[in-house]
């Protein structure tokens, strides 16, 4: 493991090229009215939640079905234009930037669910379907998609950069929950990665190729997914803390004892006061774990029985069920808006997220030490995490007329992930690596992976237009 | 879906190359006696389970370390020989066949456990440590690792093939349980893929890119994989059914519920009878269902009574449970052995393994059509299936003697995997494509994914010497 470099923080220079007008032309010919170069409609399209600034890209496709998508990337081809995927724009990581100019293809409108097939647990969506339409078009056959990022991301976009979220300690990533997907490669070819069948053996997995490939090898445009029964009993907990210690290792002592925890996150004494605030909630303003059990009544039981000796031995207390599915959606809507309850408790910040994940014996050492020093810094911060996984966030929040604040974010999450490298962790859980952590990426999976991955996005892409400028320079 | 060609199942044209002189030359000062040219060592290893006849590598080193691979691997580059990896010989589809001859890479010696981290629940083996020797070795940790091929296959080879068997209905494949590998690529450097964290987005999922490649990418050298803490209670059940149909109308039934079953495979009456010779048991000889339960005492009995209940108004009959741990085994061991007892009931006779998986709601009319296909072509046959995976195996006993047998057997399998086909499957679960399935690749994945699959073949071994011929055509 090489140290991480001094500039590893830092994101490339930009070079935007400006968008041909034969390319222009030929889109608007092609689309019209589904083509805009309106100022407003591309800011919209050249930004996230990131804390970049990158002038916008120089048009802006409204996809309406598959074909629109090949067309669009085979005239940007043509003209050696790069194309940028955009669901939402909730990325965190400036996936979404023109950091070289191009062409934004927007797949909101590609948003039908396209075949449920509940009696093989399996749902096939277009890209532009969000987690939260999935699930509400899917709630009469019982099942349901359990992959939840904070924000109401799209299904395409999730798949992009590998998303997962608070269940992903019981039900995997999209990485395990991905059975197959359409996609739109580098000349405009449309091609499917896998069948519906639960496994396989047949060639190179191209369709987990493409999870997490960022837009870099092509678009993605349709998405087949696993879902699962929506379990008989479920029932949430909150538990306090007298330390985030105490929190972390009884957590660590769930996972190892194999209990079949659906969540378990873990919210520090600062953005529970953040998020009481936001969410007009009266939790103790001390560490907290939030949970959540699913099986049958008994399994459900058993389970909180075990966590709740495993949390009384670490010093838990207060130990507050949910019994109310209203009560349930109450709390984990509060954790999904820890990000926008901190945003708001410093008004006019912009947050900085961290994304280490660690094996879940070093969950501690990474933690804590890194709580230690954004204690010092001075930075306000939250701090969440889904550390069932050993993932967890920091969000440095800073004032961005402040360059000495970001230097100091930034530093601290150099450390950070220095930190966690160190332990056999990666820079990213969750988030992907865009902009942001091109440099982290080499010093994580070293230069030669990162050359492999190079060759491949050469060989896929040859004249370079998915979303460059992302994952590694070339 | 095109229809399957005339031509899918027959294997490639054999066209082995000579090794140069000037390569044994330096391979046998390079390794010494870890090279061997003499021929009985050379036909074991030019062979496997599948039933082609090729002659054998050119030569074979015995590798004790990663840096043996990798000189290696740079010797055969620099004359630009194939190279094949070579774990102990147990693959289906002629993957260690040498079609374009050159040099066996027999990784058997690299057979150490180098770190095991129970708190994290993963293992890192070599290469050739087989799974049985994993579990042998984790045994004081309270944990285990699943996946079971029938084989007691090397963790290499398995990785290599996208490995599954019995347990995968509940803790998934090689796909799901592969956490990073180190990988002599085609230039003969080491690279790592991922780390030991449980889930990351950090770049190109290279990992999953290698697990299933087949050898042709590169040389896994070693392997880190989750493992699971050993089940509270296990139980294990047998069911006799009045037919097949009824057999797998069960299964269907308890996927759907989400019964987290363990295992569950299906045994066919003919496959009965021969498990019982060969194994001296006394199973009724009608379909039969194979199924353990994982979990607390609670949920396992809980299970048992569901999927009781469900077999029961199947026609399910004589409902028998294993309760120690020795008849358990027993079991098992038979199941295992249902191959072997198999090619044991026609003495002198090959199989030829069929490999479809289909959604779980097509299981039963992929399978019932191609039971009645069989049964008319008089052909004897064996049929198992990991059915909870909508996954199974016809194995036709074939006289090598009698081309029109292995006529007949290919014409039923052709049938089958057009079936499969139609039906959203695959051509294999798990075995691989190797050189048996090359055309049904392209027919279940298009010309275009195929194409893809080349493209990046050839940029990450631009020489084509990693087990050529293998998966697709270039």
């Amino acid at each position: 493991m090489n140290a991480p470099t001094a500039a590893s923080h830092l994101i490339p220079e930009v070079q935007q090229r400006a968008v041909p007008q034969a390319l222009l032309d030929a889109l608007k010919a092609r689309f019209g009215e589904q083509c805009s170069t309106a100022m407003a409609v591309r800011e919209q399209h050249g930004r996230d939640e990131s804390s970049f600034e990158v002038p916008p890209p120089g048009a802006v496709i409204f996809a309406e079905k598959t074909q629109d998508v090949a067309d669009a990337v085979r005239l940007c081809s043509e003209h050696g234009t790069p194309v940028i995927p955009f669901g939402v724009g909730t990325s965190l990581e400036g996936h979404l930037l023109a950091v070289q100019g191009g062409v934004s293809i927007d797949v909101g409108r590609m948003n039908k669910v396209l075949a449920v097939n509940p009696e093989d647990l399996t749902v096939t969506v277009q890209a532009g379907v969000t987690r939260k339409q999935v699930n509400e078009e899917i709630k009469s056959t019982g099942l349901f998609f359990p992959i939840d990022p904070g924000a109401d991301a799209t299904i395409g976009g999730m798949s992009a950069t590998r998303a997962s979220g608070t269940n992903a300690v019981r039900y995997g990533t999209m990485r395990e929950n991905v059975l197959a997907l359409e996609v739109v490669t580098a000349s405009g070819e449309v091609i499917r990665t896998g069948t519906r069948a639960k496994k396989s053996s047949a060639g190179y997995d191209l369709t987990r190729l493409f999870v997490g490939s960022e837009g870099t090898l092509g678009v993605i445009t349709e998405i087949t997914l696993r879902l699962y029964p929506i379990p008989e009993a479920i029932s949430a907990a909150v538990c306090s803390f007298p330390s985030i210690a105490d929190a972390v290792h009884s957590v660590i002592e769930i996972i190892q004892l194999g209990v079949p925890i659906a969540r378990v996150e873990l919210i520090d004494h600062n953005t529970v006061r953040m998020v009481n605030a936001h969410s007009k909630l009266a939790l103790r303003e001390e560490p907290m774990l939030l949970m959540e059990f699913h099986g049958s009544p008994a399994g459900v039981k058993e389970q909180a029985e075990t966590v709740q000796e495993i949390a009384s031995s670490h010093g838990g207390k207060a130990f507050e069920w949910a019994t109310t599915p209203e009560e349930r959606t109450r709390l984990w809507t509060a954790r999904h808006n820890a990000y926008f309850a901190a945003i708001q408790s410093r008004p006019g910040c912009r947050a900085i997220s961290t994304d280490t994940c660690v094996p879940i014996s070093r969950l501690a050492d990474c933690l804590l030490d890194s709580v230690k020093e954004a204690d010092e810094s001075g930075l306000p911060y939250f701090l969440v995490g889904h550390v069932g996984d050993g993932n967890f966030h920091f969000g440095y929040l800073l004032d961005p007329n402040l360059p000495k604040e970001r230097e100091v974010a930034e530093a601290l999450n150099h450390k950070l992930v220095s930190r966690a490298l160190d332990l056999g962790g990666t820079c990213t859980g969750e988030h992907g690596v865009g902009l942001h952590k091109m440099g982290f990426l080499v010093d994580e999976a070293g230069v030669g992976a990162v050359d492999m991955m190079r060759t491949i996005k050469r060989a896929l892409d040859p004249k370079n237009i998915m979303n460059p400028g992302k994952i590694f320079a070339l």
